[in-house]
């Protein structure tokens, strides 16, 4: 995984603590220290795996000797009934860490496999699927990175990384003008600057300010299609707003560049994912 | 809120960091730091308000002199439209924190919205809603409040808090009667334990040996109605495996106690809210 | 250990830090960072063990390249003169880690060895020996682990997974019935309900409506037999309030199912256990 | 208190962290958000007061609205009956702080309250009461200013403000002479050398070498009588090992200066005291 | 300031459990608990102050009825012997958290000061100043923040939110067209290219591929004039390599765009304040 | 490295988040996972080595099978050219550690070899070279540790282990004859205490009242060298105060015993070194 180790192991841990704040009742008192059993994580839906590392990794932190086998690799499809993984490590750990690991894998494959079903649906087009920042507290980097695995791409990852500038801020400073060239006086040479626009009118003043990126805020297909028109490769044109599986292959057809949704990360479906353990 | 506010603001801090980890890059570079605004956090869809105590924090976190009026609080109805509350406080506040408050209040809302969907399906039956494990990372103690919010029990919270016995338990143990009288033998005089079965004739083994709850897992809604009647009160009866919106209503006529869904907080719809700043 | 590798790890670096917030002046200016040494850690007392495992993890985060071998294990009788641990590993860590091994071990065997001396009073009755939350600040999990390794049964960890009716809240609702009737609708099905009675009219009240624990607080070993006959097994009686090595064996013969003691883990006498480093 | 409030702060919260998981149970379900109520804190024993500040911290954590009055401070005599402190508080935050706040303030009394009984004893002798390394994970703070407040002195703090020099430095060196030479040329001008030694003859280098401690380990009275002859002001003496409240009188008169105790901290008996609920 | 509060508060925590581990034993010794004391920050020399807020926290974090009032702002100039700001709280606080406030308002006045000197030395041309990576573990954010004050830019904050191509990837990768198309196709829509080159070669390349940044990597005037001819407004030029204050000049006049200098965060020189107490 | 290697880590975690908050926009993108490097450190200037244990560690962090070799250690010169170490680890971790590692080598080798310039400038004289408290947020350890590579000695930690009486302390207690009596009374037997004089008069009063150390503040090198007659070896005496490379000989020609410098941490510059990779 891109993500660094020591990350994750942050987020792992948290969610240990919260999944075990003293023993586990059941399986401390029931399983001997001794017992090391073998498990495998079954996929029982289709689509793009992501997150096995980190679900193998909850193991590892509970039973230093744990060992596994990846069978199947984050970015790769996955049908019904696949075998994902194997590994071999304490009983007690197995026990304990199923439903961590589960809860952790079953949610980033949940968002790529939903990101998989949207760049498919745009397939032909110019249009890229991007992320938003509406993600869950503590998960940002864990479900950016699953939507790179489903094949949609990075929108910045917070408000340091990139200047986008929406009515909210339009209205505070008086003038998209005034604004971008404010802006431009004090950011650093690195950073785009985005425009979001409602209408035509606005996109072409974006255009004569030469931003990098406008985004087109819940606009018809026709006024987008009229925008890729007039933008003519002048920047790059984001659709947002209400977007749905329905509506992006139409929306795609317009010519945009790039589709964000933030769905793909605040209403995620779970990944069906099971672990059994071999008799 | 009952859960604690340092809790929860550790919760939002790690949002916040996520969201912010220099400056915020537009609104620090354009908006005035004395200048300050009036906002109002808008429903746009039907269901039941929760978190919205959490996404006000967001602010009171930001800027010490914001200053909040909640108009709908947790639990309540909320309409597509209505005003859920309005806050005063620093321009560069507001902007800053918009993104992390909404994204709170919008997963909890969505949890407490499903929870009472269900609660409504099964209203009428002596069946209770209840969540389970299957939570996210850091979010277990808000998703299982939100769960409560929406008219749900909550389950155990964690694995050391209740025993459950599990097929991979029982497998681990040799026989259900053994597991539980080692159980008995060895945990403290508060646990409860509940025994998973998959037939009628586990639900026997395990009312003789007087076990607190029962889940009857994936069974048939005749095989449930038949527990109910051979339990006859003798323990609680937990409904759980694929339960959906769909056939929650048909389970809950069989008599069980209780029905868990992970649905509940591992698929969450965000619900749909909107800040406004007031001109 | 049942406890979490990772979770006594914290707790280990919280004492290390305390104690070495720099250097160790003495051992870091004098001994040879490539010096070796191999230490026994001897008891000097007569007991049951406990914590050792915790002990010697202090020096494996000291130094990557220790190794132990744990001739008596947690749990054991120890006698006075007993090796219980050989470690080798760098004189440096061995000399940083000496006292804050030993604070620990000693104090987690103080525990293991009162709680078993209480156990020993009561054999032959049908009480078990239960701690209470009496516990030092970030030392629960160490504390009750110890208490349940000296042959105890631990109570409810927190207030999160049983609810236990005190006079405080008997009084804050009213009345016991109704108190009991409130948290049922409210409570998930997983936990129980203790209530604290001190005399048999409300111990009856209690009985009748069902509850699964009741304390009986501070009563007379005259009115706790006479509890035990009222009750009749319809619930388990626990005796609590100012009980001593003393008057435990008394308390026992009334017949009550557990006994439960603050001393146990709020006023600990460390277990003498030393260093001692081969010349 | 003079330790800073962020760190006390940390401290409570990991104990109400270990405390509340998630809810309080019985409390959240039970008493209604609104109500306040006020609160007596109430000796119920005879000893010196400490740690009372950080009790009442516990429920202004919990309840920023929360107000008290402390009418006995830390370090003041307290009798059985005594009312220490009065609180007002949200009913709730009252219930469910109590444990925590408890458990601290008895901790430290007790501490407070031996180490007085301690000075008490050696009255009209030159010797001071100290404390030493020998105390709880996490608690070191804490547990050394409840030394001072019940009248005694402070021991280095940790391995990194003063050079102590114990046998097996000695063994590792090879010789006291050589052994303190280094330290001198390594270490820093504000550090003081301390010596163990366990005869006069080793008590005679150690004055050769102008060292400003000498520890007299497990010397006989009459050893230590003679120490002092030997030594005549050119160190300071401290006597340890197996100091207890019976023998401390008897080795005050030798004439040392200091008399350390790991007792005070290792093994600490709660001091009693109780919350009362006004009604 | 534009960091958050909570940000700049756990950098003021380290620092001060840093410099207070236990007690001040001077200062909590000898000051009354109750005496009050006013201050006075006074500035020994010239320059552009910033972290003055940062350092008024330190004491409103050890005394909550600190009161204080800023007299000269984050970026105003201060001339030796201004009064920068007074301060009244607890003299406890005042002397305890004096070397902490002073280090931080020192380092971060220190890196404004020398960034505003290079900043005026290139006045009159297009270039602009710009800090690095190459800061301090922990004080990123205070040190960009400092060189923002003193009038210089922000180059990127971390390795997440520019691409930046440096020899080694155009090594691992084998040519500057396949890494630049590589990496569009898979990086978000929000992030620049940046390219080093060292010679004009290279920086054609750079051209045609139509990367927004070429960073000229140790090149002479000579060259670095050619460059600014050659790319004629295609791409933002950055100066980078060896730059002081003694050719900062000669750089500029070249027509670059941008000026990086590593030295501004990794080699600050304190800039010099004291802190008076009033008699 | 004489730090614990978890603290040391700790702060590495710090750095490396700062530097990496996501993903590495540039090498996780375009350098295969699988590809190992191997590159070399280098020195670009002539000094004291420090900190390369630390700097090697981060790669440790990022890469589990990093394997390094050490060719030039702590505390040993260096010269411009030389090969300080090798490390071979996955070319992603060598990228991504790269800029965290070189910010902590450099900065503790400016350390030390500032140091150890002042060292050899009074090579000769009996003055040894201390450190201050006017370190960096979070970096006092390494800092302090550093000065030490270079041969110079530490001043005291923090507030926690020496008493320094300043001139505020003075002006709140009254008197230094009161104040030197009442610390003595109060504080521990292993604290030296150190008393900051301005003139003759005061250095007099220090030497009856037989303080520890006494710090020559700002005083001419001839009050010096008429201090270090009156002292006659009573006490250390300690130079401070605007003491540069320029002064630094003459002062240790007057006899003090140590002198202080502030700026070796508080105005530290960069040590240059550089990692190159194998092609």
């Amino acid at each position: 995984m891109k993500l660094m180790q020591f990350q994750i192991d942050d987020i792992i841990k948290t969610a240990l603590n919260e999944d075990i704040n003293y023993i586990d009742v059941t399986t401390d008192n029931l399983v001997d220290e001794n017992s090391v059993s073998t498990a495998r994580y079954v996929s029982k839906d289709d689509g793009v795996l992501c997150g096995i590392d980190a679900a193998m990794r909850v193991f590892k932190l509970l039973d230093d000797n744990a060992e596994f086998k990846i069978l199947i690799h984050d970015g790769e499809k996955v049908k019904k009934g696949d075998i994902i993984a194997r590994i071999t490590c304490s009983t007690r750990a197995l026990l304990k860490g199923e439903r961590t690991a589960l809860n952790i894998v079953q949610h980033m494959s949940g968002i790529a496999t939903a990101t998989n079903r949207c760049v498919e649906l745009v397939k032909g087009t110019k249009a890229s699927i991007a992320d938003t920042r509406k993600t869950l507290p503590g998960l940002r980097a864990l479900q950016k990175y699953a939507v790179t695995v489903g094949g949609g791409k990075n929108h910045r990852y917070n408000l340091s990384d990139c200047a986008m500038l929406k009515d909210t801020h339009l209205d505070a400073y008086g003038s998209m003008t005034g604004a971008v060239n404010a802006l431009r006086e004090k950011m650093g040479h690195t950073v785009k600057i985005e425009v979001e626009v409602s209408d035509l009118e606005q996109l072409r003043e974006a255009l004569d300010l030469g931003v990098e990126i406008i985004m087109l805020d819940n606009m018809s297909c026709e006024d987008m299609t009229e925008a890729v028109k007039i933008t003519n490769g002048r920047a790059k044109l984001e659709a947002s707003g209400n977007v749905t599986e329905k509506t992006i292959a139409a929306i795609a057809q317009t010519g945009v560049d790039i589709i964000s949704l933030g769905a793909l990360t605040h209403s995620v479906k779970a990944f069906d994912i099971s672990m059994k353990i071999d008799k």
